[in-house]
């Protein structure tokens, strides 16, 4: 039996469970890491919502109840080889860490690990992997470092839909672990002027330290206003890593013509918007989800080459028996960026370094 | 004086007016034939909601009243050069048939012919032309198909929005003049496979006429599924021309993975739509507005080589002292395709041929 945290009809609780056995070109691995994402957040907070998205999209079956939607999070990890199921080319020795696109290719498709009912996830012991999609994490990149490739990955694909050129201007809107990452790949892409707007002092401070050249308050400034000078007739790309629906009208209302605006965050309830200011200033909407295994080991990749300043996305760590209460505290107002869990570990949240 | 037409809050009125003089690199243009569009039924039908709206992007002041709102209609045209303005080359002799995209370029920026307050329009015996802008009309081309350079400009621009390759599968919704514009310009662009979607026969037969390779009806055959189904692994680019608000959240629900739509309505009442659909299938939403110069040109120069079946598009003529019965007549359910209004003719609205 392995320790194992669950999401079951709103709520996060630690149990017991099964180590699960690696099925047919699949690997089990031991969790060395795994980041809270803002999904997960999101997943518990809108639970309900999202389980009636995916009965209608066909991710459970139509006939599911509400109260039987379990999850069992984690998507965003570090992991160790433990054994290999069938089917398997074992090229990589046990015990070498090693992170991957966290997907199960399995007969009805894809599976997303971490997000799917019944696929066990990284905030557990142990889990499983696709041997395909693994790749064997630098010795000198530590664990919680190697659980960021997720989040960077993301950020790379919002950035690659909209393709932007050097001289393009690029606004990210929200300095998370996502709009971190979003400007890491706008700086690695070239890209000269980045402004980024974060109401926290923090999330401005992050921003400036990936490598964004503007920042702004938008509670004291026109974001939009300065990103939009600052384009002039060049083409604006607007990345929404704010994470709340109602920035999708908001941002339509406000971009400057032709601007490509790429969102990011996944919302199920219904959002009104006015189509006509897309109409009128010819509006490209992007909507970005996850990222291609190319993009994945690209960051890996980046990551190592010791350019990005990941210390930042780290605000604390919390072991595995106290995740419950970690989710309480990051379901409130709080300045955390990221916390990563340590599933080996049984200490209560507390700071990164 | 000259014969005018006029939307004045709602209401479509026939009026004298003064023949307006052209200013500095501007043409006055007798009005040969112009094209009722739809998105002028739609300006008398949602009246106060564009201006709701016209206010609020600051095309009329802020304190202009809604039963103020004047607009002198017409912007699809074929016109006659009567006199030149101060400050032109006068390269075409008076005389000259001319079409032009319908912008006069102002000291405050492009003002639209026939859909800005204060700027005459082709549903006049007399309006006004930038002279920049002017493009002869081909003898051979009668004047009613010149007035569709317009309507076909519009949906080439749709297109050109969604870049699409000669192996991707282009779904046309709506078969109105703008549906139909769209499918001449996938054929012009080598396109092969065209789905058109029509719930009448008329749209459908239009369709297969102006090249689609596959024609449905939406009210018996799921014609996404169609689409969806050719696309196979390939991008299906779906060209929303049915004009409805209501298609927008419909088709980013209903189209397939990794689509682009392109809108090309102008709707400016609040639409709710689910962001979660356009997330997980990664879709790419382009909103369409007019057209660029060349993209006119390029029409006008298709129309003339004689491909485009245009006889079709139209349905009906009306003189100018009836154009308010028209409105009335296509503001209910109808199967014109077009009406050309000709303005120095006085007769009721009559079947074209």
């Amino acid at each position: 039996m392995m320790k194992s945290i669950m999401m079951r009809d709103s709520r996060v609780v630690l149990e017991d469970a099964p180590i699960p056995e690696p099925g047919s070109g699949q690997v089990l691995v031991k969790s060395l890491a795994c980041g809270i994402c803002g999904s997960d957040l999101h997943l518990v907070r809108h639970s309900r919502e999202i389980f009636d998205f995916y009965r209608e999209i066909g991710v459970v079956p139509a006939d599911t109840n509400a109260q039987d939607l379990e999850i069992n999070l984690g998507h965003e990890f570090c992991a160790e080889i433990v054994s290999f199921g069938p089917d398997t080319n074992q090229q990589l020795a046990i015990g070498s860490r090693v992170t991957a696109v966290p997907m199960l290719l399995g007969e009805q498709g894809q599976l997303g690990v971490g997000v799917t009912p019944g696929v066990p996830g990284a905030y557990s012991e142990y889990f499983l992997l696709e041997e395909a999609l693994l790749l064997p994490v630098p010795d000198a990149l530590p664990n919680e470092a190697a659980a960021l490739v997720e989040p960077l990955a993301v950020g790379l694909h919002a950035v690659n839909h909209a393709q932007p050129e050097a001289d393009e201007v690029a606004l990210v809107a929200g300095c998370g672990p996502i709009g971190l990452a979003c400007i890491a790949a706008l700086k690695h892409l070239g890209v000269k002027t980045i402004v980024a707007s974060d109401p926290l002092a923090t999330g401005r401070n992050n921003a400036a330290a990936f490598g964004a050249t503007h920042v702004a308050d938008p509670g004291a400034q026109d974001e939009m206003a300065l990103a939009t000078e600052l384009a002039g007739d060049r083409r604006l790309v607007v990345l929404e890593c704010v994470g709340l629906p109602r920035m999708i009208p908001d941002f339509i209302q406000r971009t400057p013509e032709q601007a490509c605006i790429v969102f990011t965050g996944l919302h199920t309830e219904p959002v009104p918007f006015n189509p006509a200011h897309a109409t009128v200033k010819q509006l490209n909407l992007k909507f970005s989800y996850y990222y291609e295994p190319e993009e994945y080991a690209a960051c890996l990749q980046v990551l190592t080459g010791g350019n990005i300043p990941w210390q930042r996305m780290i605000t604390g760590t919390v072991g595995i028996n106290h995740v419950p209460d970690a989710f309480a505290t990051l379901m409130q107002r709080n300045e955390h960026v990221k916390v990563i869990i340590e599933p080996f570990s049984n200490h209560q949240l507390r700071a990164y370094r």
